[in-house]
């Protein structure tokens, strides 16, 4: 048998090494167009950073290496330009001129390129991308040749990492993203602390305003924002996002979905004998069954693997799984991630449901180095099913976000967080678990013990707003009109509260919610109606800025 | 309503700080026998290190800010001496004298106290045990006053950060474990880690051997071991285990086994209005059935607040959970985790498993800081559940246990942990994730595809032995007897190594068991008889130091 996989890196090489270890006596060939057919793909900013000083390290697997190691036939620089499925051949350019290579299982597995909007000046040769070994090391040149400043278009994961890379090279970097915050795929209140680190940084962050044009001039190019703004840059990184690299495919019939290849469970495209993956596939997303590529390394590697065992092994072959879209990012001393649907994603696919956030210590409060993290959680309002969670935080996050794509993948309910038995010592996490701490908020939200308010419905009126901080931070800064009273002093003002109330509902917060809510308790089991401010005044802050000053 | 809780810290004051935030009219008293309600108890020997640097630090809670907060009535220095079940009382003695106080609820959280072995000379003032807060401010008064040697009896957990604790103040400390090895509850080949990181911080590791008495003089007492060892010490920390303190409630007809108080699903006890929490009571092992108390903070906590949901709203409480067991443990630059059963649990309750070992790094290779961690999974051999998961390294360790954890909980398969999409960019992991790559070995391994051998297999006879290494790392040791053939060139030594191996059985091995895979794939596809060192070398050098130079 022959197998054929076209296109190199995550998922491509996956099938083919997979492919090797349970079959000894295929043929199989890869044909690569670039350069590498295994490289850190994820690593490329921190090439550009200096973080990742050698090159070479970028270099996961060589064509000499896979020969030796899994016998795979790796052909750099080949390019599949035709397929033809009835025959079963595809054509593939080389140096040398045209071949055409006949296949009993073809595995596609071309990638995305980047999206290149029509901004006029695209075009110019201080615009570049980051997706290939090639574009980090002509990046990095720019660098040593003296850039000094750079314009980074999009300001989704790769577009920040790209950034921040730049930045510690000591350019100066402005960010331009044209959706309301940067990393759009996070809620506003978890990206607000993202865009706050990037200014920490010295980055300068333009959110909601898109790129209208690039002047290009001897010197230096301009980029022009639709706000009249002119930034001048050495350098001029595009990340606006990625496309499926499909034409090639779709000229010899696999079917697609703008432009994204079809697969069935097992990767098999329409065409006989032709399975696909990684980037240029489109996935159902496992929570809001909303269909769209997902452009990850990890989905992309067990897909591979899963393609390779249901060419060898048709019979046994697991379904490749729905991806949960689980991402994560650095930002400077931040990490900010994700998994599962967001707010955009659900109210797209018209599931009804409740957000609970919290603000959490990354270990035991009393041991050093105790830094707080913000999660939110989204949970099925019918019965409380983990839908996504979110975190941000100096620390700790990405064990949560593993914890929380770990429970959405088995369809746990949020109240079910509270019994996790998790990994407790004061350097690590706390008795009660930031996670744990989310199912206990679940629980009581659900079971209708705990009435949410949220930062957005701030303006709404006819409502009595009630801070249950300390004097010291009520004097530092409230919401306007909002009667202090300390938790503490609750109980013994209740009838101030009652009469200050006059029958309005009342909206509790505090700094985080956990005072909040002893207090709003307190209010409830007397009688009052009350709500408390889901994560304090540090998500309304995080919202609102402008709010509480 | 009045509640009684007898005992506070992790279980009595979660269960007294729910029923207030349920019940705003309950009565809840809390009696604490000692000086603080609500400690930090695992921070303790980070009070001894230094770290933690005030003891103020070490008080969560204190009976003013209980009341304040929650209108708990905190009595400390209040030890209950007696129970009624009958007369639904406590009898109480205090500084003044003894009371007696009526219950509607009762809640036993006594906790546990600990094991004094009979062994001579341990009332040696110089024998101090960290249990409590005094203990804690004891112990560090003793190395400010000038203690130069300890020697810390029992290697669990709270052994081990004692020890280091100890060591971190500049004392000279040995480290005394009847058990064959430090960190019982972990496995030799997890532990081995452990026990060389202690001895690279100086610390003295005696393992196998007991004390058998302690010589108190007037400048110093000296340990004996069984082994003729005499140690000289300033201090003598006991910490080989803890029991529950119950005979109060045992007298009062409480039921137990070995002394630890039988709850029901909900906390109750045998005897109507008592429930239990904590150190003090029995719990069933989520795994194996087995029935043992469990000592651990987040249980505690948990049980606790399902407790008071119980009392306050019987109808509606959710049961109390079978814990897992998930410990952890910092010692050194080291982090050791497990989660569910270990090998002597699953042997007790004779649960036929399979043990794989994976060394994958904590993140992505190419990208600085990356580190190596050593993970090992057990799992049902009739369906590839997963019982139990343990792991030590620098870094990341944590995060990998709270995933297996959380896999657990939820009744995951081995090969279903291949398909969980957790968090990846190069500073937090890697594409296929530590985790992930204990799913594929799994199926691997269940499948029938993966044949392994272990390390304790080396003496059998009759088999050949093949080092798929480079020649580099076989000249640097070696297994007596092994063959070299690197793995890139076993395809085309096949004849040779079949010659060689001369119709014997093939166990093949290289550093972690990755490469050696390879080669035993071309070799199980040539028709050869072969299995693979799980784990590797690195597995090997742990059990058997001896063998590999």
């Amino acid at each position: 048998m022959r197998i054929v996989v076209v296109g190199g890196v995550a998922g491509g090489m996956s099938a083919a090494a997979r492919a090797r270890r349970l079959d000894e006596n295929a043929e199989i060939i890869v044909f690569e167009r670039g350069e590498h057919p295994s490289f850190a793909n994820c690593g490329l900013p921190y090439y550009v950073s200096g973080e990742i000083t050698d090159r070479a390290d970028l270099l996961v697997q060589t064509p000499e290496s896979l020969r030796e190691a899994l016998d795979i036939d790796v052909r750099i620089r080949h390019d599949v330009i035709a397929v033809d499925p009835a025959a079963k051949t595809v054509q593939v350019r080389n140096d040398a001129g045209v071949e055409t290579v006949a296949y009993d299982a073809l595995v596609l597995s071309p990638g995305a390129s980047a999206i290149r909007p029509p901004l006029p000046g695209l075009d110019s040769p201080r615009v570049q991308t980051l997706r290939t070994v090639g574009d980090a090391v002509q990046m990095r040149d720019t660098v040593t040749d003296g850039a000094q400043r750079a314009v980074v278009l999009g300001a989704g994961f790769i577009g920040l990492e790209a950034a921040e890379g730049l930045r510690m090279q000591g350019l100066a970097v402005d960010v331009v993203e044209l959706a309301p915050h940067v990393l759009p795929p996070l809620e506003s209140e978890i990206a607000a602390r993202i865009s706050a680190e990037l200014t920490a940084m010295g980055i300068t962050v333009h959110e909601g305003v898109g790129a209208t044009a690039i002047e290009s001039g001897s010197d230096e190019d301009v980029v022009m924002l639709a706000d009249g703004t002119r930034i001048p840059a050495d350098v001029v990184v595009l990340s606006v996002g990625v496309r499926p690299d499909t034409q090639v495919f779709l000229d010899a019939g696999v079917a697609d979905e703008r432009g994204a290849l079809i697969v069935d469970e097992h990767g098999r495209t329409n065409l006989d004998g032709i399975w696909a993956v990684g980037d240029a596939v489109i996935s159902t997303d496992r929570i809001t069954g909303l269909r769209r590529p997902v452009a990850l390394a990890g989905p992309a590697n067990r897909a591979g693997r899963l393609v390779a065992d249901h060419i060898v092994n048709p019979d046994t072959a697991r379904p490749i799984p729905h991806p949960l879209g689980t991402a994560i990012v650095r930002v400077g001393s931040l990490t900010a991630a994700l998994t599962g649907a967001n707010r955009s994603a659900l109210e797209a696919a018209g599931i009804e449901y409740r957000t609970i956030h919290l603000h959490a210590d990354n270990h035991a409060g009393y041991f050093p180095g105790a830094v707080q993290m913000s999660l939110l959680v989204h949970l099925r309002t019918s019965d409380g099913l983990i839908l996504g969670a979110q975190g941000v935080g100096p620390d700790g996050v990405d064990k949560r976000i593993d914890v929380f794509a770990t429970a959405i993948a088995n369809r746990m309910t949020g109240p079910e967080l509270i019994d996790l038995d998790l990994a407790y010592a004061p350097p690590y996490g706390s008795a009660k678990d930031p996670v744990n701490l989310a199912g206990m908020i679940a629980e009581n939200v659900l079971d209708g013990e705990l009435d949410l308010w949220y930062a957005d419905q701030l303006d709404e009126p006819g409502y009595f707003l009630l801070d249950a901080r300390s004097r010291e931070e009520y004097d530092e800064g409230h919401v306007d009109g909002a009667l202090l009273v300390p938790h503490t002093q609750v109980r013994e003002r209740l009838d101030e509260i009652r009469e200050a109330a006059a029958g309005r509902p009342i909206r509790v917060y505090c700094a985080s919610g956990k005072r909040s809510y002893l207090a709003y308790r307190i209010l409830r089991q007397s009688g009052l109606e009350a709500a408390n401010l889901s994560g304090g005044i540090l998500t309304l802050r995080a919202v609102h800025p402008e709010l509480v000053p």
